[in-house]
């Protein structure tokens, strides 16, 4: 049965805040700019629009309480529960009223222009299963792979992928990070993950080539991609970081993936 | 069709080396320790055992060509091709020969004492596909995930999972790292990680509990790990790291968990 408590604000298309997370949202058309692909949903944050009109008048902020949640959800690995209702522009969406889509993951955060014209926040959302047995504690019994393995161990909050190319990048850095230098040892075998600059996932399609890959540490990849911070066309670091970006004379980077990335975290 | 030039070295078990990765494993039958589960193998490193009779006569090491290039596998997300033989004691042998069994992650590695009371190493090896239309170019296009999505974009090198267990543990260090002290923030929101001290997965069954777990950055997060360091009882740092684990004295840790680690990674 469908719960009916579990989103408390209907109207505000997100209910929640930065300390606890976003627990729900609903895509009810009110944002022109949300995309739908079932499993993989491309979700506009809260803000910035007319309540009369819907119309995006203004840009959204991070600073935004559901949106704040959406990010605190990425990065805690809490599930978000999804509703499709009527007015949302789907083959998915309901002829009347609301229905619980399921339970999604936050995978990715950034901003661009709307078609608006203005700044919004979008949110990348994959589907982790219906977690209809253990609603509202569904978080620590999704379904998740092709077998619907149960993984009591709880959500996944990021997934490091790693491709051929990539291993050629971190072959030419020796596994050292290109921000810090350092290269993590175990079993004397070096490990460095290869960072994409311009996502390649949905809707970003960066290349999976050199020119769009950086050879990182754990943790400045998370930084990267999180947005902490971003690189400056001449190769220096801006946002919460100092210095230069090192970079092996062989190792070309495109200027227009770095110029993507500062746009999709606020630097430009 | 099955490629029949997939395995250079058939008797050895492991075909690989620390540089190139180890590309293909055959279950053979000859480790008493091996375990298949289908979708999830338990698998034995080579060495240590007598060439005539296939008894453990020594320690295995992570020195061993093959076994050096399954950590190789791990850290670069380089996808293992299985194959089973008739003799490996499994319902999924043939009854005859060899038959290819996919393409399988790397994605755990530890020692520890086998049946025969020697070291033996250990990996875990998860089921990503067939790749069949791809050999041997698939790590690129592999099968993962319930709709048989495929990731274009490479192979999986780490999966983080989180917990609601977890999160308390996180909260109580304001997500600063119990190694370094540092927190992540990015969109004014911190991240770390939980980090399973004895690993909650097959065949380890560590307990999600918050004496179990600890809060890292994903740097530590990987070496902890990777077992590029330990902790002793006293919470003293040991392998590459010195000095002494944060701990909140509200926040109790298993002495046997952090011994089990040790013991994993060949600390004790």
């Amino acid at each position: 049965m469908m719960p009916t408590s579990f989103h408390r604000r209907w109207g505000a298309g997100i209910d929640g805040n930065a300390d606890e997370g976003s627990p729900a949202i609903v895509l009810s058309g009110g944002y022109e700019d949300d995309e739908d692909h079932g499993d993989v949903i491309i979700y506009t944050g809260a803000g910035g629009n007319d309540p009369n009109t819907g119309q995006q008048i203004a840009d959204q902020t991070w600073e935004n309480p559901g949106n704040a949640g959406l990010i605190k959800d990425m990065n805690d690995g809490l599930p978000v529960r999804v509703t499709r209702g009527y007015k949302h522009k789907s083959p998915l969406s309901p002829s009347e009223g609301y229905t619980y889509a399921g339970l999604y993951g936050v995978e990715d955060a950034w901003q661009e222009k709307g078609r608006s014209g203005y700044v919004i926040c979008r949110y990348r959302l994959i589907y982790m299963g219906d977690g209809e047995s253990e609603i509202p504690e569904a978080q620590t019994e999704l379904d998740y792979g092709k077998k619907k393995k149960r993984l009591s161990e709880g959500t996944v909050v990021r997934i490091v992928r790693d491709t051929k190319i990539s291993r050629a990048i971190k072959k030419l850095y020796k596994y050292r990070c290109q921000v810090c230098g350092i290269s993590i040892v175990a079993k004397s075998t070096p490990y460095a993950e290869g960072a994409h600059i311009k996502p390649i996932g949905r809707p970003h399609d960066g290349d999976d080539s050199t020119d769009n890959i950086l050879c990182l540490c754990p943790n400045h990849h998370v930084m990267l991609d999180k947005g902490a911070f971003s690189i400056a066309n001449n190769f220096t670091l801006i946002g919460c970081l100092d210095g230069k970006l090192i970079v092996n004379p062989k190792h070309i980077i495109n200027p227009h993936n770095l110029e993507y990335h500062r746009e999709s975290h606020g630097f430009n």
